[in-house]
């Protein structure tokens, strides 16, 4: 948001903690901040994104290029976050020809190892419906994937030395509504 | 996925735990299961909403029909879990004509409080641009909603009587390759 010093007391409101501990738990990993200055946010997101170990980019291929596949290539925060998408998929031969955002082409799946090869994709990012999501994990698994994000209303199933991650949309509404009628 | 009974062995299995757990916590709520058969999946999927206190249907409005709005309204998972998409909105005049899924109209956000009322809608669902996050969050307190699911990568500001849960796509992939670089 353009700031360039923020203090322990301003991130602590954000965050809803306190400044103290915010001070504290920084101070575990090194001297971040200056003393009645605070902290350089520009520096302050660099060491937290190296304690969390994501100070490295991360090419990601996406499978299923309907609304939601599309969505999240033009997605704002991804590229800000060090993750780029690489390449594009689908089984549908009719959306091989679409223009996506960043000039991504779309490409047959059952092409994901060549084009995996060639463009460095580490993770797949499945937005198919349920009923491909683990017809798809195959095929990436197949192709050396070991990290796959699924939003895909569904489980699958990997190797041991696959990662997977889920988002689920309403998960987070049943937490909302829970909240919602224990309040009531 | 059709099936009709299941068992605890199943059950345990597909969520990576033991049967003598899933039978013991569900034992817990009353008696579900039948002896040396399993559950009915359809009584047992009505008897744990039940506990969750999501045995009732929510009326979502969104905010922001771009392709992210669009996904979610199409999205397989909501109506089956008893989220039903009642109305959506934008700021966009071009985008008021536009058909949506499931015949779902597009208003002006600044409708939003009539159009609340008309249908109403419970939970406000935002997937605008993370600069628009803000004032939408405004506009759907002040319309009287009082739980909003936020897609915009920002944090937004309610009073205490409004509750806020945030779908944040980055920290899913922070977590995927944190776990990745630690194996490494």
């Amino acid at each position: 948001q353009g700031v360039e010093i923020i203090s322990s007391e301003k991130l602590a409101a954000l965050c809803s903690v306190n400044p103290a501990q915010i001070r504290k738990d920084l101070a575990y990993f090194g001297e971040f901040g200056v003393r009645g200055v605070g902290y350089y946010v520009k520096d302050l997101l660099f060491e937290i994104r190296k304690i969390l170990g994501l100070n490295k980019e991360w090419n990601l291929g996406i499978v299923g290029t309907g609304n939601l596949g599309t969505a999240l290539i033009g997605h704002e925060n991804f590229l800000k976050q060090g993750y780029r998408f690489v390449a594009a998929f689908d089984n549908d031969p009719t959306k091989f020809a679409r223009a996506l955002p960043n000039g991504l082409k779309v490409y047959d799946i059952k092409e994901v190892k060549r084009i995996k090869d060639e463009v460095g994709m580490e993770i797949g990012v499945i937005t198919t419906p349920a009923s491909r999501a683990q017809e798809v994990a195959n095929r990436l698994v197949e192709a050396g994937i070991r990290g796959i994000l699924n939003f895909a209303p569904v489980r699958i199933h990997v190797p041991a030395n696959c990662e997977v991650e889920y988002v689920d949309f309403t998960i987070r509404l049943d937490s909302l509504t829970y909240r919602l009628s224990v309040e009531d």
